[in-house]
């Protein structure tokens, strides 16, 4: 596969910083953190911290007895460390030696840290990171669009291995694990799955339960593998047995809807206009009510992370953004259908993984 | 098994806040979440929030799609929601219409959350919720030690299981799987684990690696089962093959270190004295600089939480602590040893499961 270049987004960000006048960026273990310096380092008790400066290289901050697990994992050769009974947070600003001004935070660090750090930056003005990481995050490079693409290769032939094998008296349980461990014999990395059967299927982001399929039964997964850390995300509806014609019109709504979306996501065209498309097409079906989400999200590193495809965003999309699409129609106690891929935005945009969906809807 | 009482949780933190002055205590996703309102919910980009308040009722706010989930899966029947084309933080402000003055913040909420509540809330105080809910969290009830008792019999049936099927020429990865599938056969829960052979071990909390066990090797595994989302943390360090002098030496080391660290721990004794009884003795035994980190750490719904068993933390037991005991010694390039397991605070502190070492020390 191609290599991910760290360096490269490093100074991206660096320059982005220069912009904005931002001395420092901080950045504990966070998605974020493994995106700009490689490890997927896990978030604990103990200050780790990787430092993007205007002023100096890049550092991170570590606890002293991880030094060396730090150099391997990531990154960073240059590793400040504390020890044991040390405050980390006196530590980090003693290797701070300039003056700082404007410091700018990763998204997602806990507000406890954030606390700890103004303590020793009394007059910093402290900002969200967010819009500096998450437009580089939203635009992918050709390495990432690779690992998107096997993702999303490896969902699609573990979800139709796993549609072979599933049958009526199991339950969601049993068949989500199904799903997850034919997705996994593709990819060789961890994949998951929603499963929702009938009545069920009409609450989006429900739990799966221990309900049995029927003998005729809605069958809705919402699944993804990953690929090098990167996520797909498509969501299959199914009616196993006797289709009901009630099923059927409502599918074919749902995959105009889908097919609308595709059509109006390009270059220069604001997300919003792309939940539009699609909800055009279900409000004209009479079923405008039913369609409580909105149409889509970026997808990368995460299975929700920019640009989002709802009213209200104005944001254009660029080349290499990557989104998913799907609508979906809930009809309470009754069933949902959701049929949901995922597209590369170009000046055409495209599905990131092409498959005859009649394989899985007309069986 | 005994019930968790989730109203007199919230009861407890709400008196607190009473006393601290405190009018809202906001808490989104996390394992608080989970403790105070029994959902394990996930945190993601759509805002869903926890509101304890001293004005008014518990309530929460969800995306409007996910009503009927957080009604199944949390202690809430009040949910406020949102639209997908609202802006969530205006809907929470609107459904607080008393004065506010401080608003305390669940400790890990992610930084962007708070700005945006800033935004919404800008005289009002925003202080660090730790002090509440750590110290509350860090105090079991009968239910709560029923649970890590129970974790702790499944992590040691399971590790003592899985000792049996090692052998030489396995990986660190093959024999870290092992060990989580002999401990979830116990538990029924997803169980995790870190293996470490020879010069690898020496490295705390390095990553197990392809590295392959040889004819006589030092094991090092830190695992834990979990019983109802309560963790145990159990390390064992055995020497597979014809044991050294020198493994033996060290071993009795650390044994007495811990045996030490068991003898400090009691109700009214400061964190750190539970640390410098083991480290005596290993100082003593002329290994100190290869102690390289902390005694111990709390346990309970995560794996490190208070108290913190290290130099510098005067805080005093109390009975309802539980805590790990876990000193060992890292020899770089030659092996580590670390002998772990957790402790019930008490009168006289116990073991949460009292089992024969010699079962996998003298192997």
């Amino acid at each position: 596969m191609k290599t991910l270049n760290y360096e490269k987004r490093q100074t991206a960000i660096v320059e982005n910083m220069n912009k904005a006048e931002i001395d420092l960026f901080l950045i504990t273990p966070s998605i974020d953190f493994g995106y700009l310096f490689k490890g997927f380092v896990s978030l604990s008790e103990r200050l780790k911290c990787g430092m993007l400066s205007t002023h100096d290289d890049a550092r991170m901050i570590a606890p002293f007895f991880e030094k060396e697990n730090m150099q391997n994992h990531t990154s960073f050769d240059d590793v400040i460390t504390w020890k044991e009974d040390e405050d980390p947070y006196v530590v980090l600003k003693k290797a701070i030696p300039y003056d700082v001004k404007k410091i700018a935070l990763e998204p997602t660090m806990p507000f406890e840290i954030y606390i700890k750090l103004q303590k020793q930056f009394p007059d910093v003005d402290f900002v969200d990171g967010s819009k500096i990481i998450r437009k580089q995050r939203a635009t992918k490079s050709e390495a990432e669009i690779e690992r998107l693409e096997k993702a999303g290769r490896y969902t699609v032939d573990g979800m139709l291995s796993a549609l072979d094998l599933i049958k009526p008296g199991m339950t969601e349980l049993e068949v989500l694990k199904l799903f997850q461990e034919e997705m996994t014999l593709q990819s060789g990395e961890p994949s998951w799955a929603l499963v929702q059967f009938d009545e069920n299927s009409a609450v989006p982001h429900g739990s799966p339960s221990t309900r049995r399929m029927r003998e005729n039964s809605v069958v809705l997964i919402d699944a993804g593998s990953m690929c090098d850390h990167y996520f797909a995300d498509i969501t299959l509806t199914t009616f196993y047995g006797k289709v009901t014609d009630e099923f059927l019109k409502v599918y074919e709504i749902v995959e105009s809807a889908n097919e609308a979306a595709l059509e109006a996501s390009k270059i220069g065209i604001p997300c919003e206009e792309v939940d539009f498309a699609a909800r055009k097409i279900i409000d004209e079906a009479g079923y405008g009510e039913y369609f409580t989400h909105r149409l889509g999200h970026g997808l990368g590193l995460e299975v929700h992370e920019e640009p989002y495809m709802v009213k209200g965003n104005n944001r254009l999309l660029v080349e290499g953004n990557v989104h998913t699409d799907e609508p979906g129609i809930y009809i309470p106690n009754k069933f949902g259908i959701r049929i949901e891929d995922d597209i590369f935005v170009g000046e055409k945009s495209k599905r990131t993984v092409s498959f005859d969906r009649y394989l899985w809807t007309k069986r």
